[in-house]
């Protein structure tokens, strides 16, 4: 047994009395993520560096204490929440970029840095990181590293996972190794395929050796209005099925559009049924022919109008309401449960129908802003938590629409991650067998259970439902069993 | 202990009589592949579908028989070959299209089906699969999955990985599972990504879901000419650097050009010091202007003339001689050992410096064919191996290279894998506790040791030097055990 006393000493030993958060209201931060679930941790450690990870993570093993690795907490399926408290290694010290090369076209960084500096670092050499959550902003390399995170460009470029060479790793042992390196198509087991993705429960990136790849020459971006989501699918579709490969091509809804015109004022129409935000890149005459080509294809299914962003304001203003567009869903409704399915692109219309009729069964407003050209739903259930019942009705409906998406040949999350949120729905996939053969990887990388518990596989040991908020530690003092 | 009449018995009960081979003379066609080294099996087997498969992976384990996949047989490293005997699994009678869906830009095969097959198939879509070995008309699928084989064209669209949505697979332990499946960016542990690329040594690919691409509109194919392979490769960092990614990149330097022109006349210039052989692809605009850029480089690096194929022909057989350089070889010396080593391109001009040092200082002749646009190197050492002592001294020479390419910042396989061949120089790039980590993945999928024993990392009981040819075998009858 354990105390917190004797925690904080390990943690302060390994990483500096500063560096180890310990204090109820500190640790109020720490204890959500993007998504409903909350969990406070004993306590949150700050390391700098592989070293000083590697002996948070050995201490915490030592004493029994479950781990949990954390980024900006932007995640959208529990991933950076202390299921089963314990201790939670923040990266936000590891922030740098230690080396950007632009004749191989890398760059070196630290788990911590937050995604859109390192495009903004890489631009005086006319590079960019090309996958692009649309939390951006806030959300860090590792985190993404952790969720092999997607974003609306990485339609033609491919997700984290294409884009990331190497990773310094702490594992889940707190043993340090490097994983792939700086040239691609390492050989051995691709280690760093199975660990990208790998939510958080195999170890703790330390450093990211990615690829950057070049500004394109010429940007075109267009906005294609339909009446119905239903010809707005079938146009995507047909743009794939015509050869064009656009960088982005986003769908939004009405209840989208309204939202995000209200909030953010971006020049949508907010009296269509659905609009397709879709951008072009490369070399000017290419850009301007596939252009031409979408355009066509978008009239020729029934849209009432497709707009050409003028300049590079337009352009910012239209993606500034896409990127935005959820967090202005809380104009309807003070809480929302972000949906994260796939299907095959030829099962979309399909789908969307479904969609729409677990919303009017429910009696539960949907919005839909989504990666239409990967197949990557987004469907947002806006209730009003305060509701007795509207939470379980809004797992209940989301349930619904995730069994939609496997039944119609997709998976249960494109870029978001499995999580807390949907391990109980990983069965609907995978027989046990396979559940087993995955659990297997956990002990390679050192973890027997508590590294990042109750994430991505089913089951485990105390792995129920996560209470909301536990007022016991706030009043528990300092020899209290951890 | 078991008898070799009981190993038959059992294989024929999985498989049928006649999907067995046993003969001498039958199996010598299974000891050897692409590589220097041989091993006779005890006898073959041809399953047909995952039941098949994995009944005779479970046989093989009850009787404790090594088992070795094997596809075409066309692999560089040894992948293929029994090391220590045992029963070798070949796909030949999986070899169907299952289905080619254009909608969703997929197609799933059985393992068997030679890579090129496929391509012709998907072109009445106007799609193909992208990774094209230079064996691509003998090479397989499932042979391509496990050593996550590349090909000129590459460079711009990525390896076997990159476009292997799924597989269908039976285990060393001999478990029927899918990795992934028909969507991109699957949940859970990316088990797909550990497994392509794992030579043989995790289980045997039964079935294989494939990303198609469009065929491009239009194709430029540029042959540059230069007095110096430094020129060349300085030219290969130049383009790259300016922001262009050639479909492919390949050089060829001047004993290449020598044998390639003898045996295939092909039009290439005997005299040059190298030529790069550049192909351009994409709409009409875009590959002219592209194609007039590369041109630019070329000439400011001093090559002395830039020819651009007329038509589809003329194309055709510049590729026909960089596809057919190796063999071209044979013009030279009877023997050749193939190495595969990636560098950063920025290190390519150094590292071809060491490579023709090497040549000097063993007297032997080099002949360099690669991706030069991938800094994957394919230096290839002629010899005679009837001459005493001269397979030891190319092996050697050979290893100074792989050191080069390691010291360089790169790594010991591109795509031909690592095999029987490399797994000794493993510890250059890795420490023991990483080879550790690696090693304890092979018991997720139930290889205790014996499936496809000695390939890949370094060790293993009985991975001494392979015996060439042991005629034990061929005299013992059928009640000598195995």
């Amino acid at each position: 047994m354990t105390t917190r006393r004797e925690l904080l000493a390990r943690l302060r030993a390994a990483v500096g009395d500063r560096n180890v958060a310990w204090r109820p209201e500190d640790l109020l931060l720490y204890e959500y993520d993007g998504t409903i679930e909350k969990k406070l941790p004993y306590a949150v450690a700050f390391p700098d560096g592989a070293d000083e990870t590697a002996a948070v993570v050995r201490a915490c093993n030592e004493l029994g204490v479950p781990v949990t690795p954390r980024g900006a907490g932007t995640g959208l399926s529990g991933g950076a929440v202390p299921a089963r408290r314990g201790v939670v290694i923040a990266t936000t010290r590891m922030r740098r970029i230690l080396e950007i090369d632009p004749v191989n076209r890398l760059a070196v960084v630290e788990p911590g840095l937050p995604n859109i500096q390192l495009s903004e670092a890489a631009a005086v050499h006319g590079l960019f990181y090309a996958p692009d959550p649309s939390s951006q902003k806030a959300c860090t390399i590792g985190g993404n590293v952790a969720e092999n995170a997607g974003g609306p460009h990485c339609l033609s470029l491919g997700v984290t996972t294409n884009h990331v060479l190497g990773i310094e790793v702490v594992t889940a042992a707190g043993e340090i190794t490097w994983l792939g390196g700086r040239v691609p198509d390492a050989h051995g087991y691709d280690l760093r395929g199975a660990f990208i993705g790998s939510e958080g429960t195999l170890g703790i990136v330390t450093k990211v050796v990615v690829r950057l790849v070049p500004v394109p020459a010429s940007v075109v971006t267009l906005l294609a209005v339909f009446d119905t989501v239903e010809q707005a699918s079938e146009t995507v579709s047909a743009i794939i099925s015509a050869g064009l490969i656009p960088a982005a091509m986003e769908m939004m809804d009405r209840t989208t559009l309204q939202a995000a015109e209200a909030g953010l004022q971006c020049g949508y129409p907010p009296d269509a049924g659905a609009v397709l935000l879709v951008e072009l890149d490369g070399l000017a005459e290419m850009v301007d022919s596939q252009a031409a080509s979408v355009r066509g294809e978008c009239l020729e299914r029934g849209a009432t109008d497709v707009r050409t962003a003028r300049d590079a304001a337009e352009r910012e203003l239209l993606w500034k309401g896409r990127k935005g567009a959820i967090g202005s869903l809380g104009r309807i409704a003070p809480n929302y449960y972000i949906l994260d399915g796939v299907v095959p692109r030829s099962r979309l219309v399909d789908v969307m129908a479904t969609v729409a009729d677990v919303s009017a069964r429910y009696d539960l407003p949907i919005a839909n802003v989504f990666h239409a050209g990967d197949g990557n739903l987004h469907p947002c259930v806006m209730f009003d938590e305060r509701e007795p019942g509207a939470t379980e009705r809004v797992l209940s409906a989301g349930a619904e629409i995730m069994r939609a998406c496997v039944e119609a040949g997709g998976s249960l999350s494109g870029e978001h991650g499995i999580g807390f949120e949907k391990q109980k729905f990983m069965p609907w996939l995978y027989n046990e067998a396979d559940l087993e053969n995955m659990a297997r990887l956990r002990p390679v990388f050192g973890n027997e259970g508590a590294f990042n518990p109750c994430k991505l596989l089913p089951g485990g040991t105390g792995c129920g439902e996560m209470a909301h908020q536990e007022a016991a530690l706030r009043a528990a003092g300092p020899d209290a069993y951890v």
